[in-house]
């Protein structure tokens, strides 16, 4: 880790949205909410979250860094896994409170379950009462249990 | 508005991630995250946030409703813009605390500062010590000024 990157200061709406200084909006946890896509097919593989350090260390190693809200730690995508992810563009959004990720997904995915996004349950719309998800894009890719050492770290 | 729509119960892990029950987990503020992709070119266009009520009127409606942590308020999107999003897909992550809607995007764009993309600013990698944005895909597609009544009434 080299010296700590210096983000900017919010300043007004004008920098914020038509600025260049970068200037990300952790919220009252420190964390900032990171969508990762594929670089291939697009498709949303994962929501998570990064602290300064995350965010930090992403821009620094080029490869996915998030903090874990459940275990309450730093985590290296794939650190367990392998399953690393390459950052091929990082975007941040007009309110720089959010960050986009298209990634080169190492390995065959990258959902904690075994599939290669964790988006792999649709709601179906037009419902008025009862929502029953329906499975999609569902299969298995890996086997989580012979991937991971702890159940859930990912 | 039809009858309240029911949410089921977080319940297990295993019914949480392998379930066919939705039970969308809502933070501590009521809500949950959404990340809007156009069905057309994969993008993401924004990322917003859901409470309950906007959650099911996405639901039955088949058109992305959300909620403005600013402006404390329920906000169909396109209620002041025209710039509706008609939903295609709605998927829920692993764990049910993240949403992914697949949209047909109303309108020249999906951005309050009259971008298709609120994601048009890019984070060059690499860098030990500072930042600077790049415009990337930021050239704009209408006039805020002449769409919204009120800055910032997306």
């Amino acid at each position: 880790m080299t010296d700590d990157l210096q983000f900017a200061p919010r300043g007004t709406t004008a920098d914020i949205e038509e600025g260049t200084a970068f200037a990300p909006k952790f919220d009252a946890n420190g964390l900032i909410t990171a969508v990762i896509t594929d670089i291939a097919s697009g498709d949303v593989l994962m929501v998570a979250h990064m602290n300064a350090e995350a965010l930090q260390r992403t821009i620094e190693s080029g490869e996915a860094w998030f903090y874990s809200r459940s275990r309450k730690k730093l985590w290296k995508k794939g650190e367990s896994s392998g399953h690393v992810q390459r950052v091929i563009e990082l975007r941040v959004d007009c309110d720089q409170d959010a960050l986009w990720l298209k990634v080169e997904q190492n390995g065959p995915g990258a959902c904690h379950t075994g599939r290669r996004s964790c988006f792999y349950r649709a709601v179906p719309l037009g419902n008025g009462s009862a929502v029953t998800l329906e499975f999609r894009d569902a299969e298995k890719t890996f086997d989580p249990a012979a991937i991971y050492a702890t159940p859930g770290d990912k």
